[in-house]
């Protein structure tokens, strides 16, 4: 099974998008591989999900809030190569928690994301390397952001 | 117009990078690769700018310091390379913001630094993709360190 | 000397390394590039050592414990690749420490790290970009994290 394949056997439907407000690319391709911005939880609506994790969150909402965010970049990487197909393997992840100062769970709440694109890309290709880390604060009160590195089956030319 | 072109008639004069004192290189090139250690916001006597933002310095202060930092990013390349007009685009920032615990504005802080990048290399090769998130502290309590990744014209042979 | 060689001058004992529990590989290889993810300070059972940098710990400690997870690092690329000597340069180092929120000496507990790999692969290839950035928390109440990227010799075939 291909990865839109899974996705539909999942039956997940990805959500929208927006357009970025600030100055960066949600995606950019350099040669055979796929940089995605620092991707945050939203609505249908677009608005930002709020929460400190450990305070107005706990650990498996934070989870459902990271696996969320790996569906908006899944989204952002079709919407910028037009299929999933075209992605190869995941090469690095790199999970933001907002967490409060003891909060020390942060690997169960990026496996949100991790554990997706596993189910996408299958368990040798859907999984890189990784760090998981608790930050001070994150744009718009967010409790998890989550920024990624992926292989493209061919490069762009 | 070349980005070193851009530069002068922007009126901006780079400020002098140090020596790094810690172990590490401002600089690697790796191919067509240019990597860009983390930059901190400093003094021309190269004495680092202290502040919390959200408490010792506002959102704008904090932009200009991260300004600043993208100008120091820029003499860091001149100085590896010998001239910014070496460099193709902007591949990916990491922008770090010491802010209080509920800051929220990253963004807006490391848009100082990529609205810099994009005056000089332009709107589509001046801008990669980007995270811009809080941290619990910062090197020296300054309010904002950025690292970001390059694509050479041409890789070093 | 070799990698390899240098590790048996300096007397060095790799310490062993734990399967991943999360969903993450600790190495992957991409072309001629050796990713390596977040690795933390373990004891030799593998239970994680806590500690935030300023209040339980202080700078030295923290710098030992970074010099604990740059052996760590070393240990994981030999099971990885076979060898220290398949590697032939430190490339980038992102250093992550958990300080109190007044925290600023990043550097230093980074150099724990850094001044193991330069020990390993010499003053030019053992040393790369890097930053070194404070959390607000990190995974198990550790007090450092620190994930790589590095050269390989040949590429993979």
């Amino acid at each position: 099974m291909t990865p839109e394949q899974r996705l539909k056997e999942l039956n997940i439907t990805l959500p929208e998008v927006p357009e970025p407000k600030a100055i960066y690319k949600p995606c950019l391709i350099d040669g055979r591989h796929l940089y995605v911005s620092g991707h945050v939880p939203m609505r249908a609506d677009f608005t930002r999900i709020r929460g400190k994790v450990g305070a107005d969150m706990d650990v498996e909402e934070a989870k459902q809030m990271a696996r969320l965010v790996g569906m908006l970049i899944l989204s952002s990487i079709r919407k910028h190569v037009g299929s999933l197909d075209k992605v190869k393997r995941v090469i690095k992840v790199l999970g933001f928690v907002n967490g409060v100062p003891d909060f020390d769970k942060h690997p169960i709440v990026i496996n949100g994301c991790s554990e997706l694109f596993a189910e996408i890309w299958g368990p040798e290709n859907g999984i890189g390397v990784r760090s998981a880390v608790g930050m001070g604060s994150l744009p718009d009160g967010i409790p998890v952001e989550v920024e990624a590195l992926f292989e493209l089956i061919e490069p762009a030319s």
